[in-house]
């Protein structure tokens, strides 16, 4: 392997001559041996966006000269499609604020550059990673914002996902809505509702998500660009200040808006804990979904079995014919660790001090993983489980005409006390509470389907009290 | 001490005679050995609200005869003037989704309403706490409403306090706008700031917290009363359904809506989720700005010593003199309590099971002392830390004027590089930036206060570069 | 109310005449109005207790004189049986590392001190809080030492509950060891389980946390004291440092050792760290067990139904004769607030600084309530539910032998893939596995019950396979 | 792609030809498109082990042909070795407690060992993936069993990197014996301390990890091997029963051991709980230790600076010879992850259901994150910071002798009150404790350099206390 030296402040290294990273992402790769895994794709692709934007403004404030802004937009548009991959070579989880993620890219797209401009990789006077890439831009403005721009590209593949949950789930209350079944609370029996019922409420809770996460695009739209170091926009020009957020919403297409505080801007992380916390609320509302469907679809035999997952692998490697609940069961263990992220999350936005959050690149990991995992597993569950569902509808009434929990429509007649002794009545000796009604002249025999009917329970307007 | 005796699906018990408070509180205190500390008093409060709406709701429907529902609205009228406050007597953390709450509210109410009708406690036949008390509700629909009615009635508070916290940050801010000292990023000397930007930047994020909180607030609106057991209205008259939520409303003040989705509403606590993660973003914010400011204080003499936080206690048993950041310590403290719970109550909400969530208690007592504890934090910071808090502006100055921090300035003068080499320099000899660069000729000694001047970089519009 | 003048530092404040705590409780009282609830009566008496030791200390190292020494013993001794507990005012949250805690224990037993010598309460020339009381210690060793023994005080009163629920889950495993039932992985068939054996399983893990609970005890018995501020032994004469640590175990009763390295052990708190997740993973054990006896009990005519939970009290307001697992219930509600406080003291731990962590009293409060809930939970699970268990012997029987689950023990004789399909078939057509088999000509009519012996499938030494 | 054609229960699928993986892992692989990670190399190898041994205990036992198990056992080598890694490919976090995992690792081992035999990979006439590599076991003895084993290979390098950080503490606590500094507590000034017992202090947290860590270990060494589906040992020979525990053990080396109750230990998973705890507890102490060196290193100029971290990477892109504390950093950050995956791993224990526990992949997931990103940033904490830690001798003498905490050592001679009044006044007037007490007469001037001797104040056996 050939090499070229590169120094900094430290003093100089051996840098691969091919390689588009230089000395201090080369450093950073060597101090930060932790997770194994690379920065995001599009934490990277989000960097590169940020340096073309911040060119252009350099450029048309005239600090930046004509071709070498063109070489860096240049070869950030080679970055942006996903260019040079290889050469971001710094983990994810990084001490310093990100300034190593951000000199990767300072770095990577100034060789670029160079290279564009007929130099050789690492002659730095042609294209600076940070007098010329880095202009105006502290890793403090563009680390943060690198971050948020990432977020609202992964927020909408997850509502995407969500929005066909919900659609399938809507779909289900409509296929499932006359099949009347024993509701349950705290697992015991209650009262009748009907499935399709069941699966249009779980709609309305996802549909409350989807509206979380508009919010937390929101909290994610204003950047502190042109702050640099601390947010009083030290070394940046009245006119760069004035394009950069506009440039950067060129570039991306995103609606960012400059904060009105650049200074609160750069040092405060609690947009992120926000996004973070819709993001946990979400896997709440689905992880309690999935042990629904895993209780109503426990059996075959000896459990609920009111509906049935489709069946999409064995079971079992030694029970032959088993067939489990796997989708279920990854939804909620991803939302174990969405919820596990939200702490490590909150720990680090907690630990800023002063005039900078250091624990970024932390964050972002635990973030970025909690949308996309929570993305994935929306997506096997609504194409591998929820829309395959189907119900047994004979055993849902049966199960229903065996239970005791319709003596609660007994109650406005005959009040609490006498309704409880009927129920414990019929659950001792068997007799059905319908029976036992007429049987102690409480209702007529004629009006008994009409007071004792299970669907007229299900639903206001179909009641008709005393 | 005289006893009566009354009889529930278990059995009989002995229930003192003057007790308000029935067999089934009495039995539920004796199954909850659990914190020792009763509801909160604001939740018995909202039980009483929503008893007495109940009873004008079923009153006007024509199913509860007047003389009983004047006798219910009075006796709630009591409950919620802080009558009867030692008659609730059933541990705050309770098996049961809030039966045992809810029954303990409608017996002290019954037994009231009894006495108020001249009959004798325990004389369930003149008023009785399921069949009138409770008429057309379910402890799953009353519980979560008394919650959420609990919630709205702390959060104004919180958001009081933070109001006040807001302006006293702003009045700080601009109490210290013309005092120049360094930033600092990763607890390293960075580049100028002003004293009062930092206070400002504080300000903004108090106010994002007040913007979330109005969100928060807006999640509390929506309460499923009418849906009883599960959602479906079982035994619920129409006339009911379509007043009790108005009359909730009346009897509160507050502007509560009726679930579109009452079977949803009944099962899902995403929205106390939400809620408990607005409240620990605050939490973040607050500690964060609580450990800024124990750092800004360190010393008195070998710390940083920027600020004086105002002394309110002595610091120390053993040390003489030693004065301690209490308050922020406090602060900080509280914020890691509301981040503990907000787990707890992601946990209690992600267990909730098909047609209830059964662990509304645990969920409430936690929430309500997160809003609790931060309101009494905030409240504390403002009084005995914040306002007092006053500044050391020359040895602001001085710490500035040592340091290297303003090399940055010099950067879009003679590149980063360079730079570098004379920071390195100047912390190695000594020598002052200011004199250094004029030394080396590359500013002159008339342009050197213009280009290095703090002051000047600490705002854009103050800057001219180059 | 008349009142006394006192002064500290901050300047003077107006006590009332008949209060034994002063000035510095006072100002703390004030300063932190946080949760309501005042410190655990068992730390107040730790604080006694360690008071007590060093006036011993003190008195034989020549610097306390004998007789200000036997008034503060004195003193304490009427602390430690309960006295005073009205006298110490400030909130179990509180800034400042424990000094008011430490300073409202040292001005009660100075003012009773006081008085014991025929003084007037706030007359500290008798008896000073600081100079006598406080003698040689620090809060910094003072308060971690108190959290210390009041943990050994409230670590066996769980311990000896689990020790009951070990016993009762034995008692029930031998009750109902000729049970056959069918086990269930994933809430789906799997394969014959005897239910005498799953409750012997969930005794073991109460036996491990036994034994864990055991190491947590460990982790409470090295403590500061001597260490004074910062663990330098500041103010410490070599005697009482020789003795001090043995006038605690005399006093306590408790097993304590001193630390050897005294820096270490006032700064870092990992010790509480290791207890609190000593004692989660307790709660998770208890929570899941919970939730098994909620699933088992799941019913009574639509859910599991193999066991019956006692019923303690009316179920529901609402539906008459449902009887609930209120028990189980508030069981993973303590498990819930115990992992959600294991946070918080997490945090607490993380936060510590330089030579001391000032974050205790935060996390003193979260470990008491856990340890102490999940006592009272442990208590009450045993006493209301498993002990009163029973179970459905036919229902269990029934439920297996229409599964399908059995045909696993055919693997070894005709493989896992024609098992898959007679399970398949079985399940399709409702013909009972144990016929097709005979059918099939796979097992012949006389051996079909040898090896499809549910019994014989539960325990290695019962089976005969191939 | 040629294809070969797999079946299983839900239908057949193509396979590319020359895939060892087979349906079972194809589909799952197409079920979790989760987070994008493929299963840990130390899981997969660990279920290359466990099949090794179970062949030989299979083959012992005379269930398997002697030459099909050979070719098991080669087969399993080779995993072993590293080989086939590329075969593995369900997604870390899936559903299905562990199914596709081990079915995937059946299924390569199946088809290897048929190549070896001179097969066709996918004709299990020859081995069968379920009959013959999976014999005697399930997944769910498997695959709790495989995440001990990759825990126990994971932990010892955890234990190197801290025994070499208790070393790197240890001898800066030797090498800064002598330098003496002011001690801080809450931020303020203190009483003085040597740097070196700083040191000193945090090697001895380290201690009580490392003593922890073998805890851990011991929580990982009971195993369910045997147990299968549920812990009965269903499909178990007696003889398989009796050697597979000692096969496990002699194929890894590691000091396993058979659970005494199988059914206890199949669906009970609190020993992976108490070692997360035990990591948790870990990385709060590191993360402690690192803001401390934080705190320290603040500066160089307006912090504390009393010792210099080496400079490992350029600090800033855009402030010129900024050097930033980023290996203490990224060992906070490490240190939030953990604390996170914690409550990941804790939620999925105390998910568990009766006789499984169906969420050990993202148990597992985040266990192994946990040990392994801890073990990288302790080591690049001890070789990229704590070794190369330098000291400010000089500077921190002048911060002790410009502060009042000495004061502290007057209190035993002229008490806390007087003390106070001296170093308030000596903070307001700029006079030195020193200078004060004698022109006070409290001390003569002989004396003062005695009585107010820094270095005589860090250690008890260097005081002569009055």
């Amino acid at each position: 392997m050939t090499t070229r030296v590169e120094a900094d402040s430290i003093g100089t290294l051996e840098v691969p001559s091919e390689a588009y990273y230089g000395v201090q992402a080369l450093r950073a790769s060597q101090n930060f041996p932790i997770t194994g895994r690379k920065m995001h794709p599009l934490l990277i692709r989000s960097l590169a966006c940020i340096k073309k934007a911040a060119a252009i403004s350099n450029r048309d404030a005239g600090a930046l000269p004509g071709n070498i802004a063109q070489a860096i937009i240049s070869a950030c548009d080679e970055v942006i499609d996903g260019a040079f991959a290889d050469q971001f070579i710094v983990d994810a989880i990084q001490g310093g604020a990100g300034t190593s993620a951000n000199m990767n890219a300072n770095e990577v797209i100034a060789n670029r550059a160079i290279e564009l401009l007929g130099g050789q990789k690492g002659d730095y006077a042609v294209v600076h990673p940070n007098d010329h890439v880095n202009m105006a831009q502290s890793t403090n403005d563009v680390f943060p914002t690198a971050g948020k721009l990432t977020v609202l590209q992964l927020l909408p593949l997850a509502a995407h996902q969500l929005e066909r949950l919900y659609e399938a789930l809507r779909q289900k209350g409509e296929e499932f809505d006359d099949i009347i079944k024993m509701g349950r609370t705290q697992l015991q029996d209650a009262v009748p509702i009907r499935l399709g019922q069941s699966f249009y409420a779980l709609s309305q809770a996802v549909r409350r998500d989807l509206e979380r996460l508009r919010l937390a695009e929101e909290e994610m739209h204003t950047i502190n660009m042109g702050g640099t170091a601390i947010g009083t926009a030290i070394n940046v020009s009245p006119r760069y200040l004035a394009t950069i957020t506009d440039n950067i919403r060129h570039v991306t297409g995103l609606p960012m808006v400059q904060a009105v505080d650049l200074i609160d801007a750069t040092q405060n992380l609690d947009g992120f804990v926000t996004v973070s916390g819709i993001i946990k609320t979400c896997a709440v509302n689905l992880s309690k979904m999935a042990n629904d469907l895993r209780l109503l679809s426990s059996g075959p035999k000896t459990g609920v079995a009111e509906i049935n997952l489709p069946a999409k692998q064995n079971g079992s490697s030694i029970m032959p014919g088993k067939v489990n609940p796997v989708i279920p069961e990854v939804v909620s263990q991803v939302a174990f660790n969405v919820i596990g992220n939200d702490f490590a999350i909150t720990m680090a936005a907690e630990a800023g001090q002063l005039e900078l959050n250091a624990f970024e690149p932390v964050l972002f990991y635990n973030l970025f993983e909690s949308i996309e995992t929570l993305t994935g597993a929306v997506q096997t569950f609504v194409d591998n489980c929820v829309l395959g569902i189907t119900a047994n509808r004979e055993h849902c009434l049966e199960l229903l005409e065996h239970s005791v929990g319709m003596v609660t429509a007994l109650c406005p007649k005959i009040g609490y006390k006498r309704s409880a002794e009927i129920a414990k009545q019929s659950l001792k000796t068997g007799i059905p509470v319908r029976k036992m009604v007429v049987d102690m002249g409480i209702v007529s025999a004629d009006e008994v389907d009409r007071i004792l009917n299970p669907v007229s329970m299900t639903e206001p307007q179909l009641q008709a009290v005393q």
